[in-house]
């Protein structure tokens, strides 16, 4: 027979949120942002149930305590605000309350005028227990409110007047009998820096923005033009790597087999006799050149990403060094990428079934111990689903328990799943197929599949990449280069371009079909004219800066679509307490689109009975609606978005404040 | 430095169901019936994955595997039918298939006219590995085939033949590189019998059946009646507790405070001089007569349920040779059952909180171990939720351990929470809301709820008990009696009614406003005229004939609803491969309701080219239908429901077969 498990506790505790896959994950959460912890906390039978949520910061000795409010059936809640980096605990108690239940029954038999003598006693009884389990002062006090509701001599009155007490019921609320008490499983919470739930990247490749044409450019042109990116509005400045450039098999212009030897090759394909993974490719400077430029970036509030691309070019020196963290194929051959009948021979994969796997992977934590060292917190991995998920778990882990505002954006444009596996064993920030969500109902279903998993994939929008040109935006024009920056920016608190490309509008691709630039980046050198007539710089500045001014549109999941009777016209809002955003999009790149918005004005909170103000961020025109259905007319020629404020009206008619 | 997990093997496995929160409980299948099982297995990188279902009864030696194959997106499945009672234990195994991956890339560079000598070698390699890791046969075909491919000296079209042989194929899939597999966690699963997830209940008061007025029924007068109940179609009899009921407090007629010397008091208190919770009230006769009951409703296809209700009457015989099974109160009484302002002095609940909790729960097991022995295997279990979860976990674990065949119905009317918990931890069947789920929308909603808990949470809908006599009942006439019980019977493959009050339309409450009957048996005997001429017997015979001979209603969440114009009518259906039924019910029990039914008829797979039959096993009477849109009329004089079975039309026109 099965031991009997009598120590067991009477409560039960289930469904304790956040968590993810049953607490095997963390969740992810932001320094000094309030994060809900919930659960499902019930007894057998009815006694009153008490709950507290326990947390603490991984390490510290000391546990915070928050007794857990009901929420009604049968769910607890409390509420925890992280003030330090790193990884937290939680864990929720749980316990039958005798004393409240004791406390409940009394009153309705008190109300029934029936006989209490014998409950007096019981309580009496509980009463002196929690003084053995209280010190000082507070001991004192139960042992004489025990003392009171106990002694028959005193008048019925004066002993209820105790034992309904609110001092009473506090007291014992300190104090409660928790030694059959149930605990939850240990639950874990990443608290990333603020960055990691609001940023906004700019990708460019420093090689194309010499000061002066006909020369590679380097680490000091960028340092000279960093206004520009600033003026667009972008704290984060990500970098292509900026390793020396493999020679054997080097690709030439657009991809092509054979390269010329001006070719300047493809960033990625990483390591030459000059160095690998921690050094500098020479023609774009040298190691104080490269923090000339974080410093300079960093003073005008921009941080450098770097790109982190786990491979090597054949005459990357890891090859010769460690011929043992590559594949070798029987004829002796180190097997280079393919994706048959594709072949990528001038990249080499590193083997994580080599048999050193911890040579392999503690170099290749050493590349991200080096660049934090030179200052750089932020890391955008390169196919990161290509290596071992058991290595990205231990590697993030390490960096972040002395490191923990580093942050880590996966490059996986892979299934789904495997996208939010990633995120789960640690990467902070994630890209997304929002390349190809332009439909209105593909928006919508996107974004709520991504809420779904929004306790641990933060996604970050990119409209473009170096890799890819969507068919939307070679054909799309102008229109389509301003809406799908709009949709970015405030569908998702974090997004991104690669830039210039992008504001220049470059919109030819490699081939018909192809989501390849032309004359791509990747493999040669452009020159870029930044001052160009039609670039819609001044469009995403103005995009940005609505984005810095409203906390509403800081985060990613306050979102709620609204009823639009035209469906190609987009409609969401977004609030943060007293900051509400309201976006239209017209997703037509070609023609008008007008219609009526249809808004959930009880979600919003907005008096349908008054007029508000919408304040187009984007245009800075105002327009006063009201109720809940509003004309728009959305005309591609000119600004095809409006990115609203609304605002309520505030004591005078010309007036409107922020809304509440 | 955390240590290095250079071990772990680079395939994921997540997201297996079925399952009960990640694994703690148990899911539930019925014997015999194919459960589909799946997981979400993927690795890093793109490399082929192979999966397989490991499964075994608990205790037996020998794992079956079964390959998974591929649903799409990640997702694996393979099936499984347990073949004998009790606890099956399942798991999955997942791995890259480095082979698979190779010969689709062989395929590849095939189709390319690439150069492949390199990759034949390769490929040789790894099936020389193979064959060591087979036997006899196999291994010395797989070493042949590694030969062919291996032979350079061999035609390129002789190698590859063999290297896309389905043999090799075979070969290889038989004896997959497994070392570096990962495994998911073991789960477990309830295999219950038939009876477990398809039966239909009957309760009634053996007092009240005497064959003969003015005397106390007695378990031979319920075996004289037993063809009533086989006839109405029932096959479980479950009768409120059996055993000696305490004189201390009893209850009078329609719970009076006080008894007069003639009252028989309620089953529910348990226990006097003559014995307790394993003994008989004599007045129902002997051991042996119980038995002869057994047995006779055995004959009928009928097994017989207990009811156990672990609570004791102050005379029953624990209270004075286990005080300390009951709480004491500080005057040295016993605790009563209370809920303020409400005292129920015939009743001593058992406290959980004893200090003797071994002792208690060794007895409670035995009362269990007692009526099995008498070869009782239905237990209905009263106020579960007012015991200790735990000690529900262990006994029925230690029931089934020796009797899987055992089946609780769990009688909690409490919180959804607390009623799911029960079910996860062994209750076999449960009681449910139905009996407060009226309208369209509450019934589609409530059968939404319980698919949402249906790997562990098996409902039986009863439309009265005799603690519930609902509104609806007490006002809807015979229309009212008979669609709840057609509702019960159609949406639930479990269910039951408390009789012969049902069939005669019982339906005066105690007061107004008050859910229990007046004159209720719980407090007193009363006769029944089971020939009465309005009795509703017929109707519900017909019902229970459509479920036995219906596979389509003998499960629960094979159901689909179908829209109607009307909201008083309520249209859905089930399907049983080959089984189709299709219900529509009036919910007004005042007035006639028409209206059209619009089919989902892609979802029924009916052909909405041709005419299709439903034939009402109500009525008998057949109609013919086609397309999505049909009209019904259904009047509460007569039968105010349709139980159709429908049938598509076989080769001559004047007959019909079985939809498939």
């Amino acid at each position: 027979m099965a031991k009997i498990p009598v120590a067991t506790g009477r409560v039960v505790i289930e469904a304790v949120t956040p968590q993810v896959d049953g607490g095997r994950y963390p969740a992810k959460r932001v320094i000094d942002e309030s994060v809900v912890i919930e659960a499902d906390v019930f007894g057998d039978g009815h006694d009153a149930i008490g709950a507290l949520l326990r947390s603490r910061k991984t390490g510290s000795r000391r546990w915070q305590e928050t007794r857990m409010t009901s929420a009604g059936n049968d769910r607890w809640r409390a509420e925890l605000t992280p003030d330090s980096l790193g990884v937290w605990q939680y864990e929720i108690e749980g316990w039958q309350d005798h004393f409240a239940t004791w406390l409940e029954g009394l009153g309705k038999k008190v109300a029934a005028e029936q006989d209490v003598s014998v409950d007096l006693l019981i309580g009496t009884e509980m009463v002196t227990a929690a003084s053995t389990r209280a010190r000082g002062k507070s001991a004192r006090l139960l042992r004489k409110h025990a003392a009171t509701i106990g002694d028959v001599g005193l008048d019925l009155a004066e002993r209820l007047e105790v034992a309904f007490s609110e001092e009473l019921t506090e007291g014992m609320d300190s104090t409660p009998e928790r030694s059959q008490a149930t605990r939850s499983r240990r639950f874990e919470m990443i608290v990333d820096r603020e960055l990691a739930g609001f940023s906004t990247w700019y990708e460019l490749f420093p090689r194309s923005w010499s000061v002066g044409a006909g020369r590679h450019g380097a680490f000091a042109d960028v340092a000279k033009q960093l206004s520009y990116v600033a003026d667009l509005g972008f704290d984060v400045l990500y970098l292509p790597p900026i390793h020396p450039i493999g020679t054997t098999f080097r690709k030439g212009a657009n991809n092509a087999l054979e390269s010329g030897p001006d070719d300047p090759g493809v960033p990625w394909a990483i390591g030459s006799a000059e160095g690998g993974h921690t050094a500098i490719h020479p023609e774009l400077g040298t190691i104080d050149d490269f923090r000339a430029l974080r410093d300079a970036a960093a003073a005008q509030g921009i941080e450098i990403a770097l790109d982190v691309a786990f491979q090597c070019s054949p005459d990357h020196p890891w090859v010769t060094e460690h011929p043992e963290w590559f594949r070798h194929r029987p004829d002796g051959s180190i097997q280079y990428a393919e994706n048959p009948p594709k072949k990528y021979q001038d990249i080499f994969p590193l083997d994580f079934e080599t048999s050193d796997p911890k040579g392999l992977w503690l170099a290749l934590k050493d590349v991200f111990d080096h660049w934090i060292g030179e200052g750089i917190k932020i890391f955008r991995v390169d196919n990161p689903h290509t290596k071992a998920f058991a290595f990205w778990e231990w590697v993030i882990a390490e960096i972040r328990r002395e490191h923990p505002e580093v942050i880590l954006l996966s490059e996986a444009f892979t299934r789904p799943k495997v996208m939010h596996h990633l995120a789960k064993i640690g990467f902070t920030q994630s890209y997304t197929y929002f390349a190809w969500r332009n439909t209105r109902q593909e928006l919508i279903e996107y974004m709520s599949d991504l809420a779904a998993v929004e306790d641990f994939f933060r996604p970050n929008f990119w409209p473009n990449t170096p890799d890819i040109l969507t068919q939307q935006l070679q054909t799309g024009g102008r229109a389509m280069f301003i809406s799908r920056y709009v949709l970015a920016a405030t569908l998702s608190s974090n997004c991104g371009i690669y830039g210039p490309a992008y504001e220049l509008m470059e919109h030819k691709p490699l081939s018909s079909g192809s989501e390849e630039y032309r004359n791509s980046e990747k493999y040669q050198i452009r020159e870029w004219d930044l001052d160009a007539a039609g670039s819609i710089a001044p469009v995403i500045s103005r995009v940005n800066k609505a984005r810095r001014e409203h906390p509403a549109l800081q985060r990613t999941h306050n979102l709620r679509f609204h009823a639009t009777d035209n469906d190609r016209l987009i409609c969401y809002s977004k609030r943060a307490v007293a900051d509400l955003i309201l976006v239209v999009v017209n997703l037509d790149p070609d023609y008008e689109q007008a219609g009526f918005v249809d808004l959930d004005i009880d979600a919003l909170g907005v008096d349908p009975a008054h007029q508000y103000q919408v304040h187009d961020l984007l245009t800075d025109r105002r327009y006063l609606w009201q109720g809940t259905r509003n004309y728009v007319q959305l005309d591609p020629a000119g600004i095809p978005a409006h990115v609203f404020a609304v605002r309520k009206r505030a004591r005078s008619e010309q007036s409107y404040d922020h809304f509440v």
